[in-house]
């Protein structure tokens, strides 16, 4: 691969490089030097359940690892531990530092279906080991290289104080500390979301005052949920777990609005990044088809090919039922009943002989799995199955 | 004593008691129970040389000691030594802890000019002994009582915000130590001046988010120098230091504007608060003897009623000289001369006999002092001085 190359992949799906060209100027260097860059990602232990929303930046910490560079995942501990002290947001109680090592072992374990976990690629530390040992006159001391107006230049901080709602202290005292995380690390690149970028630049305020060259921020897009509308979060049901068993997650991903299949496909597929367009131009002429495909793809990066053409073929099978009417006569079963007797008395066959045929031609499904054999038993003890003979008489087989 | 005499005496040139009646609580309480109260002074050590205007909330500290209670000076070194890192004010250079503690025992070693130093009276600590202790999640937790919009109310602040003047990030959080320091304390009472409104208030906010009964803060006006119109300064040259000798003390108090004359003697004089009301009609009507009092009041109080009353001699014997008249002969000596044919030469006598009786008789001064030996050889290398015969008869001596 070439260095514009290489540059273009890491590009792909990057809402904003900090500073412009700052990347290639990393990459020339680490190339002219054979010096791997340091990349740096945050995570926080407090939310231990990954989802493809947390993909997108380790996918793209992984893309550096497969360039190359060396990646650095710190497990916010230091944070995580003292949560909100002020009590005012319940998204940060705080965890005991068990609680933090745990979750973030969990989420490390989680990253690692991702990332390449090989100890000369992935480097995980905690940064309590730093922040903890810093004391009073330290922070003094960052907190010097900041000015007020700058940290209410945030976003969410400057709506806050113009609305009159309360920014508690220490709230100014946390994106020092993940700043403090890139001095302590020499980080030359820090990935995050873009909700992200004014701790990321931070890291490159202390870095200077530090008297090291201030990384390159590179932020990535908050992926929607499968609503298509909110972000991605297990609370609000519209998540896919990177966990999710291959057949779930292959569903999962067709309920992808159609609007979205391209976003997934440049943010969490392993489609190429040159063969983008062209996927695309596929997914506004065919959405369908192109959903199917991105599944595929998707499902595969996460429990491989196998796995993700066996997640089709049982989602072909199992579709089948969508087809069925919501309407159905019922026929009630008073215990282990023959195929044959049932299709008899749905009214699909004349008499036995004209079932039995039904069955060899291959034209009877029960809960839309073909039937071939038609000495079969069935048993409905388990719930209600449907009885579907050629291609458009159903019943509903019920306890009796 | 009753509590309400007490009560007006520690009252007495009070700014402002925050919150109104608390300090009558605090004594009825501590009248009741027996336990003498704390009352807290924070010092600055990175400037060692005291004055009259430091002095106006060291006697007030004084004035709850002789009334039983125990101050409480605490010196701040945990700031001294870290200064301001952000290298923008000039006045906050970070001492070494070494010179933080020399400047300390200077501040306390003056202060003990106006403190009971009584072991039960006084104690002497220093915060860096606990805040140095404090660690970054320490700091997180304290400044999680704190809004940001809290701390932008202090003027200071408010202006240069609104001015676009940069406030650094660390400024923020001195206000917190100092707050904390009265945390550690359980102080019950803390006095500071006008300018320390702010910090004294954050004192209550901590110890109130701690769980203790929250001080009452006491604010001294800040006292004008001899100009009477900026706050008294060394750097100004405005300012009385607590270790001047007692003839310049007196001169210096005497060239207090008329106007700060009550002032003075409120703040800064032991004249029993009954008799402040009267001593100020008594400065109205005539200032000149007033300024004296206040002279021989406040010497009285540094260098003792005996060093005071020498003072005013002094003062009195040299002042003469400030009756001379701006013109006057001059008479150029080219050496060495005799004093009766310098008086000869002036013409203040018409003889040599006629001018030693005349200093026989005690009507010729040399610079002020009256002279008696007619043998006295007058010389002036060193500068001219003023000859004086009789009650109106002045010449100048100069070198010829």
């Amino acid at each position: 691969m070439t260095l514009d190359e290489t540059l273009a992949d890491l590009m792909r799906g990057v809402a904003d490089a900090l500073p412009a060209g700052g990347l290639r100027a990393r990459l020339e260097a680490s190339a002219a030097t054979g010096v791997p860059l340091t990349v740096k990602l945050g995570c926080d232990p407090s939310r231990p359940d990954l989802h493809l929303g947390h993909a997108v930046v380790l996918r793209k910490l992984r893309q550096f690892q497969d360039a190359g560079h060396r990646a650095v995942l710190i497990v916010g501990d230091f944070t995580a531990t003292i949560g909100d002290p002020s009590g005012r947001s319940k998204t940060r109680p705080p965890l005991t530092p068990g609680e933090a090592r745990a979750n973030g072992q969990s989420y490390i374990d989680q990253a690692a279906l991702v990332l390449d976990t090989a100890p000369d690629k992935l480097t995980v530390v905690h940064n309590g080991d730093w922040l903890g040992a810093m004391t009073f006159a330290d922070v003094v001391r960052l907190a010097s290289n900041v000015t007020v107006a700058r940290m209410l230049e945030r976003d969410d901080f400057q709506n806050r104080y113009r609305d009159g709602q309360p920014i508690s202290l220490h709230e100014f005292l946390y994106p020092l500390a993940q700043g403090q995380d890139s001095v302590h690390l020499q980080a030359d690149i820090e990935l995050g979301g873009t909700d992200q970028t004014f701790n990321l630049l931070m890291g490159r305020a202390l870095q200077e005052a530090a008297g090291q060259a201030p990384q390159v921020c590179l932020t990535l897009p908050i992926l929607e949920g499968t609503d298509g509308v909110q972000k991605m979060s297990k609370s609000l049901g519209n998540a896919i777990a990177l966990t999710e068993p291959a057949n779930e997650m292959y569903g999962q991903l067709l309920s992808v609005s159609d609007a979205l299949v391209p976003r997934y496909a440049e943010l969490a597929s392993s489609i190429p990044t040159p063969d983008l367009a062209a996927f695309a131009a596929h997914a506004a002429a065919n959405p369908r088809d192109a959903k199917h495909d991105l599944a595929l793809n998707i499902v595969a990066v996460y429990h491989g090919a196998a796995a993700a053409a066996e997640a089709r073929a049982h989602f072909e099978r199992t579709v089948i039922r969508k087809d069925e009417p919501d309407e159905m006569p019922e026929i009630a079963l008073d215990g282990p009943t023959g195929l044959v007797d049932v299709i008899v008395r749905a009214g699909f066959a004349a008499s036995n002989g004209e079932a039995r045929r039904l069955v060899a031609g291959g034209g009877v499904r029960l809960g839309g799995e073909p039937v071939t054999d038609a000495q079969m038993v069935v048993d409905v003890a388990a719930g209600p199955v449907v009885l579907k003979v050629g291609k458009r008489r159903y019943a509903r087989l019920v306890a009796g």
